[in-house]
């Protein structure tokens, strides 16, 4: 009998500024014979969260820097694009051989801060990223509580590439309802000894578990994750940035 | 309908030097009521093949230097264990507050080149990683093949950090029967323009599913996902390790 099960949310459709996720998410869950059950954790890819929250840029009316031109030129990329993720930066991390690898206002390190042309209606649109994705988590969250009565957990997930190893995973970007990192501190091994490895990113492997069956096509753009004794409670995707000086793997 | 499970392997018991992973886990799986099907994904936990594998150094014999001394005052650990932890870095990447960051000879980084004292059977002895990952594995793969008669991929997971995150997930430091990168360059989204996000770390992603399910107490050494139609093949989890000059992450 397995631990833990991973179930696709399918059949969205297009999602447009001003829509409801949640009602999108239940009545596609509902049409295709599933229900929402307490415990659940329910992870929603960005894309959709933003579609819904209008977090759009027609690029027709940006124009490109001087350092949007040149990171353009390098990567054979649309400048205006560029230009964009270069204004939803807090901070520039690195921009070189066309990648422009920012800090998010969140405080996330990933490349073109998150700004992404795929998986949209339009070609000359891009999204952005929320603009609190725990909050867009905590309301679909609270959402799903009213439309369906059933207290689940939410993740808002995104494709992040990392520093050491090659491709992209699926990590956390907003979290309600659980606490995204499980501390074993003070427990003890199996030898009775305390264990070393202490803080687990519980809500970045839940994040990743659900992109196996979400994939980055936008046929299933959420997931839902059964069977994981997650710890309920108050935490927030922010807890899993790793500040600067705490951060020996930079 | 899961799409995806996730499924425990429990009732291992303690691994001893000379050990078949393969075995024991084969028998486990069965006594739960379970068996291994063909395309099943089953992730084993670094531990139990560094056990088996006789990875294992008694501290009484280590004699810490200056550097391993140093970093002990610090961080108030067994200089000894520092001292065999530096000894398995190919490359010390930092050092720095009592915590070392190494790169291990296969090119992974992590914290003490993942030498790890915890679920170990007596107090004064560490586990170092497998020699060759990718061969562990593919030897738990053709044995489970010639016991069982199943054709299964098999991952060896390790528990590293990461930068920027806070926390700890699940990666893959072996790989058999699959490619661990899964390659979207050229494909279609749901628009029909190319999609940007084009390599998907799924060997990562399998090895953070699969702790949901085995946790970090050593009781479920190893699970088996079902149901992820990963791409079979002859990959290596060293594909996962990015070149430094490709890294703009860092």
């Amino acid at each position: 009998m397995a631990d833990i099960q991973i179930i696709g949310v399918r059949g969205v459709g297009e999602v447009r500024p001003g829509d409801d996720p949640a009602a999108l998410l239940l009545a596609a869950f509902t049409r295709q014979g599933e229900r929402f059950e307490g415990g659940d954790v329910l992870v929603v890819t960005q894309k959709i969260v933003s579609k819904a929250e209008g977090r759009l840029v027609e690029l027709a009316g940006i124009e490109p820097s001087e350092t949007a031109l040149e990171l353009a030129a390098v990567s054979k990329r649309d400048p205006r694009q560029i230009e964009v993720a270069l204004r939803e930066s807090a901070r520039i991390v690195r921009k070189d051989r066309g990648v422009l690898i920012s800090e998010t206002r969140h405080g996330f390190v990933c490349a073109n801060a998150g700004v992404d042309a795929s998986n949209l209606a339009t070609p000359d649109v891009v999204a952005l990223l929320p603009l609190d994705p725990d909050g867009s988590a905590e309301q679909i969250r609270r959402r799903i509580a009213e439309q369906a009565g059933v207290a689940l957990a939410v993740i808002i997930s995104d494709t992040f590439g990392r520093p050491w190893r090659t491709g992209q995973t699926n990590v956390a970007i907003g979290v309600a309802g659980l606490r995204p990192i499980l501390d074993y501190r003070g427990q003890p091994d199996s030898a009775g000894l305390t264990l070393q490895v202490t803080e687990i990113a519980v809500a970045d492997e839940l994040a990743a578990a659900a992109e196996l069956a979400t994939g980055k096509l936008e046929r299933v753009p959420a997931a839902v994750i059964r069977g994981y004794p997650y710890q309920p409670g108050d935490g927030r995707a922010t807890e899993l940035v790793r500040p600067a000086e705490l951060d020996m793997f930079r």
